[in-house]
């Protein structure tokens, strides 16, 4: 997507590094880093330089693939298993960290010799990266039929192409939407604690030029209240048998108030997201997260110009900080999907698997 | 209420001095200021040192009372009348304090000679301020009858103490319950843009030993559902003919999400509150405020411990900031006021007038 008008992918391998947008310093810094092994890799993942799960899986592949080149012959099989290892330590909960970096192992040793292996890690880690990048353009293509020519559309979060290689998921629609002459704008829940919204998704949407501003969370229901949305698109970070989505925290809030109100209410999933173990929501685990970032908010300091973080509450007050939600299915309107826009329930989540 | 273990009030009269709660740089630093002439208490009202509806007409009312005192005798109805035009263009969208200072006004000028008049004005003062604190209080011996022996209380923004002379409202059956010997737990949200739940509510319940834990607004639907929420109480600044609701922005959200899980939703409003010249919601109009209360954030810089403003969003998006909306009736389980607990419908609103 657009980048002050060029074009960027949030990950790609170039001459063997994996160069990467520095995600934790936008939206006020805009810096490409580059990594020249796996190691480096799994630190840039850890530290959330990259976050995502779409991101944070091509960047584990290229980052097996860079380990692969570099490997040495002779002792190849160990050297490419001990990246691998690094890597799956990096976010141990992240299932596409674990497909990709399977993928590209599977490719680097089923070749007869190492030089071919090496080759065979590289373009299975590119090939990953351009389906996942299909797939989202997939979903894109699906959800923009939801949009008329001209809609207002409420995110939560970034399920935006930053989440992603490119494109997105929740924001797919929209920026094929743009491409296509509708005119689009779109509320953008800052998303606290963590303000992925108000960081993230309002920067690509600037960068795209798309119409847009950014709420206080605490304020879509005011404007959907008042008919100021057409519908909610958000992203998911699993998706249940029967169609429960968890997804960041306030999304459960977000669907209720979109069918109080009569509002569509969309979740766009590509097909990694659906956890076909899980029955209902209620199996889901939430992420208890670290209270701090409930008790302070970090950005630019106006008089420093400085990353700075502020503290919002009372040192003696403590806070809790679940970091997702469950939706339960009966508040989707549909998940799109990039094999269609199905309904949330067992019947059609199994017709497209 | 408790200040680390001594008693305090938002704001009195000591000898012909206003003095007050330093608001703004809460909780991070616990000052008093005083204030000498209504130049100087109108601007305090103005710069927010002092807010709440109950708390600057109580400051107002002050304020006159002092210019009365401080008035020559010879000119003493213009230099009332000068004093009360600075104070009542200081917030002149705030009802309370033009209730305060027409009181006072009234009380000075109706006495036979100035000096019977200033201190007709000083007692008038007093006595207003005294009949609001004895309105919480009854405003928090009816809600107490909500709270069992062991509640969890969901409560949005800050209509405590610091909003009013004493007590406060929606926090008022909170510390009568405490007295009483009854476990309150309590569930702040934050409340963005202005953080008055982080910021007020929390250092007020961790001063008078509460527990509690601050959440970001997200949070507070997935309590819910969870079942952790006994029931939500919530201040107001408008009460309409009808029972609708116009309190701080996030208010809706919540009730509509306390209905959709079965939990009681009250609102605590003194009966200066109910505006009966307002049909319902839709006819009270909700104030846009600075967009920059959404872009960027205040609080304590962890670098250098001093009060810092931090952007949170990227320089090119815009956002959008209404400071209030509107609650309908049906989401309200009662009114609780210092009259009693009604239902929110025009019949029982009646009664109590």
């Amino acid at each position: 997507m657009n980048v002050k008008g060029k074009t960027y992918r949030t990950v790609w391998l170039e001459k063997s590094r994996v160069k990467m947008i520095n995600q934790p310093v936008l939206p006020f810094k805009f810096e490409i880093l580059e990594f020249e092994n796996a190691e480096e890799v799994a630190k840039a993942i850890k530290e959330m330089v990259v976050r995502g799960a779409g991101a944070i899986g091509a960047t584990a592949g290229y980052g097996l693939a860079i380990a692969a080149a570099n490997a040495s012959e002779k002792y190849f099989a160990e050297e490419i298993g001990k990246a691998e290892k690094i890597l799956k330590a990096s976010r141990p909960t992240a299932y596409d960290l674990f497909y990709f970096t399977d993928r590209v192992k599977e490719a680097a040793l089923s070749e007869k010799n190492a030089k071919k292996g090496k080759e065979a890690a590289i373009a299975k880690a590119k090939e990953l990266a351009k389906k996942q990048v299909e797939m989202c353009e997939r979903i894109g293509e699906q959800g923009e039929k939801l949009l008329e020519r001209e809609s207002r559309v409420l995110t939560h979060c970034n399920a935006g192409w930053l989440a992603f290689v490119d494109w997105g998921s929740a924001m797919a629609p929209i920026y094929k939407a743009k491409r296509a002459g509708k005119k689009i704008f779109v509320w953008v829940d800052e998303t606290r604690p963590r303000l992925q919204g108000a960081r993230l998704t309002a920067w690509e949407l600037a960068n795209e030029k798309i119409g847009h501003k950014v709420i206080a969370d605490n304020a879509a229901g005011h404007f959907m209240q008042k008919g100021e949305v057409d519908l909610c698109i958000v992203g998911a970070d699993r998706v249940a048998e029967n169609g429960d989505v968890a997804n960041k925290i306030g999304t459960y809030e977000k669907a209720v108030l979109a069918k109080e109100n009569g509002i569509p209410f969309y979740v766009a999933a590509p097909l990694s997201t659906f956890d076909l173990g899980i029955k209902s929501g209620k199996e889901i685990p939430i992420e208890e997260r670290s209270e701090e970032e409930v008790l302070f908010a970090q950005g630019k300091a106006e008089s420093s110009g400085k990353t700075e973080r502020i503290r919002l509450a009372a040192e003696e007050s403590k806070a809790a900080n679940p970091a997702f939600d469950i939706t339960p299915a009966k508040y989707i309107t549909g998940i799109i999907t990039p094999k269609g826009i199905i309904k949330a329930n067992n019947n059609e989540i199994k017709k497209i698997f």
